[in-house]
C-alpha cells in the first residue's frame, strides 16, 4: 500500500501519527500518509518565516518561472493525478481530469499575474498641504498565510490558495481535507523542484485540534477557509487580529424565464445539480421555471436525469458515483424523507445505494424544509414552478445564502433586474451558477462568505498596501 | 449695437477687421467683433507658451479652482448667456439654456479630473536586465494646444477643447465659428476672471486662411478640430508633426427592433430628429424600424413631427426654429427634391420657409440619394422599414460615417449583435444616437473623426507619457 | 446654557438622559446633550434601512449634490463650527478652523467619488468554458455601517465615515464621543438640510454599552471604528459576520538622515509632536536623528519647542492648550516620571499645570519605557541619536505599532530603502508621520489598525463586488 | 545558397525579383530571398481583410496558444535563429541570442496581454440626461496594420509589430528592411505552424516604391514606423486617414551627477555606446559627467573602450563587428572628420577599417557637429564636462530629439527635477538610455517619434474604443 510523506518546510516527513486513506467506492483503505501534530506545525511556521524573507528577494521573473513550472508539470501528468484523486475522492474521472486542468490553469494565471502586482499613482495637491508633494502606493506580502482546504476539489481548492500566496510573496501552509491529502501531497512533490525557498509551502494533513492554531496564532497574517459555513464563521470569531477570507457554500437558485432557451436550460441544469452527486458549493440546488414553460422544461430535465450514466468512478463513462462517505449519503437520504413527509414529491430518484446516491428531483417543496434551506451537498435538485420573474428572483434571495445564480433569459430588462436584485456574488446570465473559471471574482455574501477568491482576487486579498508621500524639496 | 473685443493672450483688443454678427431669425446685423490677423494670433501665440510654464508649477487645487470659478459663473449667468448663444445661432432658447448648463457642466468635471491626472506603476523585473528596477509613468501636458469649433454648440463645443486644455495644464487658442463668436467671447470675460496666466486662454475669431496657421505652424502641438469631414481630413495631412482630433460628422441611424419600447423610440426619434433644426452631429438622420412595428410607429412619429411648435428661438415655447443661415437652408430644399425627384416620400414637411426648413420625414429613399448618404444637418428625417433586425444594422452600417447609433430593444441578443456589429464610436441602447452627456467618451469611425473627446478622455488626448525607470542601487 | 438635540433616524431628538459637555480649558459645563439609549438606537437602525431601498435609487448627481452642499455649508459656517469644536475639545483655535476646512474637503472629495463607484470588464474566454461570456463587476452598497469615532478631530473624523457612507450609497450611525459630540450634531443640522432620505445618518452620543450593540448587532453589515487599539481589536473578535474597519494608534517615529534638510525637519517635527497637545494619531513621538546632524538639530529642535504658545485655545494665537481631560494629563505625567527615573532625561518641559502639560522632549529612553512603547498620546517627544541610516529604521520599526513613518533624506538610496524596510501604512519623505491629505489612502499595520480610510479607499471597503456573467449566445 | 521564400497571405511564395542578402562582415551574398510586387501585395490585403472576421472570432485562448507557441518555438530554435540574424546584420552573436530571446519574450507578453484586453465601466447619471443609464466601452481591433521594420533589430522590432497586432485581433503585413529579411522569414516558417487564420501575418520584402502603398492606401487602417525621422515624419503626411505611430531616432544623452556610482556608470556607458556599433535608436550617443567626476570617469571609460574586443560577428567573444553597410560606414567617418575639423578632439577610435569603424570616443565638441546634433547610429560617444547637474540636463534637451537618457545620481531631488525636465520619452536613472524591456512603453517625443510602442502599449494604439450605452428600462 502505497505511502505518502507530508511536506513539512520544504522536507517531506513521516510523523508519529499515521492516517488512512479510504476509497470512497470500494470502501477500502487504499494508501496512507500522516497527520502532523504541534511539533511538525511549528516546523512548518519557522521554515515559512524564514522563506518569507527570501521570497521577497525573488524578482518576478523567477516566481514566473516557478509557477509556469508547476502549470506545466501539472498537465504532464494529468492523467496520473486524476487517478489519484479519484480514488480518494470518488469523483467520476472526467470531472477528476477537469480538476487537474484547472489547476494548471490556476497556476498558469497566478505565473502571469505575479508580474502584474499593482502599484498606484496619486496626486496630493489636492489642498495646499499636498503641493509639491506625490504618492505612489505599492502592494507588499501580507505574511505567512494559513490555508485550509475541503474535500470537494482536494487538488483545485488548495491550489486556489497556494498559487495566489506564491504569486503575490507569501509562504503558505495548507491544511487538505483528511479525506482527500493525496493528490495535493503529489503536487507538493512538484512544486518541491521548482527551487522555491524552503518552506515556501507546506502541506500538513492535520485534525481539528491541531488545525484551530491555524486560526488562533497571530504569527499567521491571514486565514483562507473553504468549507462549512459553521465552522467558517465561527473562525472568523477565533482568528485574532489576522486578516480572513471565507469561501462556504450555499443552495444556489436557477431561473428559468419565459424568453429563455429552455434546451440550453435543461443541459446546464443537469451538470450543475448532479456533477460529483452535488458536492459542489455553488452546486444547482434549486429551478425556479416561468410557468408557461414549466411542463415541458420539467419533462426534459427528468428525462435527462434518468438517462445519467452511475457507476465506478475509475470508468470514464461514469458521470455519477459515490457520495464521499456514509454519513454524507445517510444525511441525504434523512433530508429527502424529511420533504417527502412534509408534502414533497419526488420526480425522479431518491433512493440511497450504498455510498451512492441516485440523482434526485423534487417538487411542491416548502422554504423550511431542509432540502430547501440548507446546503444539501448532494444529488439533489428541487424544481419549482414561479408566475413572474420577479417571483423567481424573490425565491432565489428567499435563503440565509448567496454564493451565485444563474438566471436563463433573453430580455435586457430582466437581466438587469436579477443582477440588480439578487443578493449573492455572481449572477450567471445564460448558464448555471456552478459557472466558475478560474480568473474570476469568487465568493459568496450573507452566509455564503466573506472575501473574494479568483488568482488575482486572492492575491489583492494576500497583499498590503503602503504609501509612500514624496516631498518634492 | 454692441461690440466684442476678442481675447489676445490675456487681453481684450480690437483689431482692423470688424466681423459683423448676424441673427439668423431676423436677418440683421445685430453686434460685431473683430477678425483677428497674423499679429494677434502671433502674439497669442507667445503668450501661449509664456503661459505653459506657469501653468506647469500650478499645484492641482489651483486648476480645481478656476475651472471651478468658471462652472459657477456659467451657471449663475445662464440666461443671459442663452440670449447671446440664441441671437448668434438661432438656436431655440430651451436648448439654449441646455447648451449654456452643459457648458457649466463641462468645466465642473474638467475641474474634477484636473485633480486625476493619471499615472501608472510599472513592474520591470520580468526578465534578468530589469531585476531590481521599477518604472513609474506620467502625464505631463503635451503644449499648445489649436481649437477649432463650429457654429451648431458655439459654446459647449468650444468648452469641449478649453476645459480639457486648462484640466491637463495646456494653453489653448480657439477659433469660434464666424458665425457665432459671442457666447465664447462672454466666456472669455469669465476666464479672464479666474487668475489663470494671461495667455492660458486665447480667443480669435479668424477667416479661414488666417486659420489655417493653427493647423500648420508647428509650435502647436495638438489640433483638435470639431467641423465637416472635408475641411477635418484635409488638416490631417497638413497637420505636421501635431496630434490631431477630429470630431467630424455622420449621417447617424437608429434601429427599432420588434421587442422595444415604441412608444418611447418615438417620443426620443423627435427630440434625436428635429433638435436645432438637424444641425447637430449627432441628429438622427436615417430610422429602421422593424415591419412588424412600422405602421404604428410611423403613425405615432408623423402625428408627433407634425405638433412640434416652431417661431422665433427666443420665445421659450419654441421647439424649432430657422437654420444657421439661407445657404444652409437652400441646401436642404435641394437634397430634398433630389430625394423626391428619384422616388422618396415625403410623409410631412419638406419645405423652405425663408430661413426655416420645415421638420421633415421621407421614406421610400434610396443609399444614394444626398439625405441619406450626406450629413443632411437640417430637420430631415429618414424613415424606412427593415425586415429583421439584422438588415437594420446592415442598412445603419451602409454608410462612409460611423459617429453613434441608437437601438431599441429588449433582447440581450439583439443588444450584443448591435454592439458587436455597428461601426461607430458608441452604440446608445434604448436611445437616440443624439445622446451624449459631457464625460462620457466621445467620436466616429470611419469618415466621422479621429481620436475621443469628453473631458477625461480629452484630457488624455492632450497628456503625453514619460516614463521614469528607477535603478534600485 | 445651549441644549444640542441628537439627531435620530433624520429627526432631532432629546432623551431621557442628558449628557453634560465641559470646556477642558475652563473645567465647566457649557452645553448639554443627551445619549441615545437602546430605543433611540433600534429606531435609528430601522429608520438606516429603510433609507437604504430610497438611497439605492438615487443618481449619482443627487449624492452629488446633497454631498457638495454639506461641503459648501461647512465652508461658509467654519468660524462658528471652530469656535464650538474648540470649546468641546480645548483644540487651539488656529488647528480647529484646519479641521473644518479639512472636514470641508473631505465632503467634496466624497461629491466628486460618488460619481466615480468602480466598476470593471473581465474577458472570461481564457479557457474553452468560458468561451462566448464576458464579465462585469459592479459594486454596490454594503449595508448599514456603525461608525465610532474619537474625541481628538470630533469633526472630521466622523466626516470620513459619514461621507464615505453617503457617497457608496450606504446609511450610517456614529457614535461621537461623549467628550466632544456638539460639532457633529451641528453637522447634523447641516446633513438634514439637503433632503437625503430620513435615517440615511443619525448622529447618536451613547455609553460604551448602548454602544456595543453597533459592534454585536449582525444588521449592521460593516463597523468603522477609530480609537484606541485594545478596544478596537477587541471589537473585531465581537463583530460576529460584519466587515470591520479599525483605525487605531501608534508611536510614530520620524528618521532623519545626514542627508537632510535639517531646518526643515526641526519645523515640520515642531508641528509634528505638539499639535494639539500631541493627541494625534499620527503625531510624532519619536525622533532618531543621524549622529552628525545631532547636537544641531537637538539645538535648534529644543528652542524651537521653547517658544511654542500655551494659553486659551479660543485665542487665534494659542499654539498649545489643555489636553482633553485631568485623566490623561496625569497619565502622561506618570509615564514621563517613569521615563526618568529610569534614566531618561528632559531636554525641555516635562511638567503638568492643570489640564495643560508642557511641550516635553526627552532623551536617553529606553523601549521598555512607556513614552516609547505606548501610545503617549500627548506633548511628549523622544528624542534620539543613531549611527546609521538603517538603525534609525531599526528603531522605528522596534514597535507594536506601525500607522506612518517621516523620513527626512536627499538619497533615492536612502529613500528606497526606508519604503521597503519600514513597517508601517506611509511612509513621508521629508516631512512628518502627521501629514495626512483627506483623499490619500490612511490606515496602519501591525497594531495601528485593520483596512484603509481616505475618501475613495473607504468607500472602496463600503461597498460588496457583484460580477455579472454574460454567456452570449 | 539558402533560398527564402516570402511569406503572402498565409503561403510561401517566389516572385519575379530576387533579393540577394549580404553577409556585411564578408561582404558576400550568402542568400537570396524575393521582391514583393503590387501584385503579392494586394493577394497579402485581400488575405488580411478576410483573416480579420476570422480572427474576430477567436476566443482569447486560441490565440494565447498561439502566441505562447511562437514564443516557446523561438526559443528553442535561439542559436540557429541568432546564426541567421548574425550573417545578415553582422550583430556580434552574444545580442544576437539577446535578440531572439526578447523576440521570445516579446511573444509572450503578447500572449498575456491578448487575455487583459481592457474594458471599462462608467457611470452616466451625473446629469438628468443620464439618470438611468450605464456606459461600458470595450475596445475592438482596429483593422489592417502595415508594419515596416528597420535592419538594426531584424527580429525584435518586427517581432514589436507582429506580436501586439495578434494580440489585438489585428492582421497585418510586414515590410523587413531589404538588407536584413531572413530571421523574420523564419519567424514566418513558425507563425504557419500555429494555425493562425492564413492572412492573419504576411512578411514582404519590398522597394520603397511599392511600400509606398503600405503608407497611402486607405484599407490599411494604421501605419507601424520604425525608421529614420525623415522618412517616417513625412509618412505621416501621407497616411490618408490612418493612424500613424512613428519610432524613430535620436541622439541620445546621459548625465552622470557627482552623487553618482561612476563605477557602474562607465559600466553601462560601454554596453549603451557600442552595442552592435551604435546601430541602436537608444545608443548612448553623448555623456556628460559632472565636472568633480569627469577626470576619473574619462579615464575608466577610455580604459574599457579600449578593452572592446572586435572581430567576426560570429565568434561569440567579440563584441564590436562591422557597421550594416560600407555607406553607413564612410557616413560615420566623415562625421568624425567634421568633428575634428572643427576642434574637437578624439579620445580613443576613430579609424575605419572596412565596413568597421572603430569604437570612439570624442570631446570638445560644439553643438552644431553633425556628431552631436544628428544621429550618428554608429560606434561613436560625445564625452563633455558640465559644471552643474541642471546645465548636463540642459545639454540633453538642447537637440532636436527626445528619445530617453539616462541620468546617474543619488540624489532625490536631482532625479525629480530629471524627469520632470528631460524632455524625452523615458528618463532611466542609473542605467543608459539603451535600456529597454519589452513590455515598458517605448517612444519618443520631439522629432524622436509619435506613439508608443512596448506590448501592452502597442496593442492599446491597435485598439478602436466603442461605447455602450445602456438605458435601462
Amino acid at each position: 500500500m502505497k505511502k505518502y510523506d507530508i511536506y513539512v518546510g520544504g522536507s517531506f516527513r513521516k510523523t508519529s501519527k499515521a492516517l488512512e486513506v479510504v476509497n470512497p467506492y470500494t470502501g477500502t483503505v487504499f494508501a496512507t500518509t500522516w497527520l502532523a501534530g504541534a511539533g511538525e506545525l511549528e516546523e512548518a511556521i519557522q521554515a515559512g518565516l524564514n522563506a518569507q524573507k527570501a521570497m521577497k528577494e525573488w524578482p518576478a521573473f523567477r516566481k514566473f518561472q516557478a509557477l509556469s513550472a508547476i502549470s506545466d508539470d501539472l498537465a504532464a501528468n494529468r492523467k496520473e493525478l486524476a487517478g489519484i484523486l479519484t480514488m480518494e475522492s470518488g469523483k467520476p474521472m472526467r470531472y477528476a481530469l477537469g480538476e487537474i486542468d484547472r489547476a494548471s490553469q490556476t497556476f498558469l494565471v497566478a505565473a502571469e499575474e505575479s508580474k502584474r502586482i499593482p502599484g498606484e499613482y496619486l496626486q496630493l495637491d489636492w489642498t495646499t498641504p499636498g503641493s509639491g508633494k506625490e504618492g505612489w502606493i505599492k502592494y507588499f506580502p501580507i505574511g505567512l498565510i494559513a490555508g485550509i482546504a475541503p474535500f470537494n476539489f482536494p487538488m483545485n481548492l488548495a491550489v486556489h490558495k497556494i498559487a495566489p500566496a506564491l504569486a503575490s510573496g507569501n509562504p503558505i501552509i495548507l491544511k487538505p481535507s483528511r479525506s482527500t491529502p493525496l493528490s495535493v501531497l503529489e503536487l507538493a512533490r512538484i512544486i518541491d523542484k521548482t527551487g522555491l525557498p524552503k518552506g515556501a509551502v507546506s502541506i500538513l494533513p492535520m485534525n481539528r485540534k491541531a488545525g484551530n492554531q491555524l486560526v488562533e496564532d497571530d504569527r499567521f497574517r491571514m486565514l483562507s477557509f473553504t468549507g462549512s459555513p459553521e465552522v467558517g464563521w465561527n473562525m472568523k470569531k477565533e482568528a485574532g487580529k489576522k486578516k480572513v477570507v471565507l469561501e462556504l457554500g450555499g443552495n444556489a437558485g436557477v431561473l428559468v424565464s419565459d424568453s429563455a432557451n429552455s434546451n440550453l436550460a435543461v443541459q446546464r441544469c443537469l451538470i450543475g445539480g448532479f456533477a460529483y452527486s452535488g458536492q459542489v458549493c455553488i452546486h444547482v440546488q434549486r429551478i425556479y421555471v416561468h410557468e408557461s414553460l414549466f411542463e415541458s422544461f420539467s419533462r426534459e430535465f427528468i428525462k435527462a436525469v434518468k438517462s445519467i450514466r452511475t457507476g465506478n468512478p475509475l470508468d470514464p463513462s461514469t458521470e455519477l458515483s459515490v457520495m464521499i462517505d456514509r454519513e454524507n449519503a445517510e444525511r441525504v437520504e434523512v433530508w429527502v424523507r424529511e420533504a417527502v413527509e412534509n408534502g414533497a414529491k419526488i420526480l425522479t430518484g431518491g433512493k440511497k445505494k450504498g455510498c451512492l446516491f441516485e440523482p434526485t428531483v423534487i417538487t411542491n417543496t416548502t422554504k423550511t424544509m431542509q432540502v430547501c434551506k440548507q446546503e444539501v451537498f448532494g444529488p439533489v435538485v428541487v424544481l419549482e414552478k414561479v408566475a413572474s420573474f420577479q417571483k423567481g428572483l424573490d425565491e432565489i434571495n428567499d435563503s440565509a445564502y448567496g454564493l451565485q445564480a444563474g438566471v436563463f433569459t433573453d430580455s435586457l430588462t430582466e437581466m438587469n433586474l436579477a443582477f440588480d436584485c439578487l443578493e449573492v456574488g455572481g449572477v450567471i446570465i445564460n448558464d448555471v451558477p456552478t459557472f466558475r473559471v478560474d480568473h474570476m471574482p469568487y465568493g459568496g455574501v450573507k452566509d455564503s462568505g466573506f472575501g473574494r477568491e479568483g488568482v488575482k482576487y486572492a492575491i489583492h486579498e494576500m497583499l498590503e498596501p503602503k504609501l509612500l508621500v514624496k516631498n518634492v524639496l
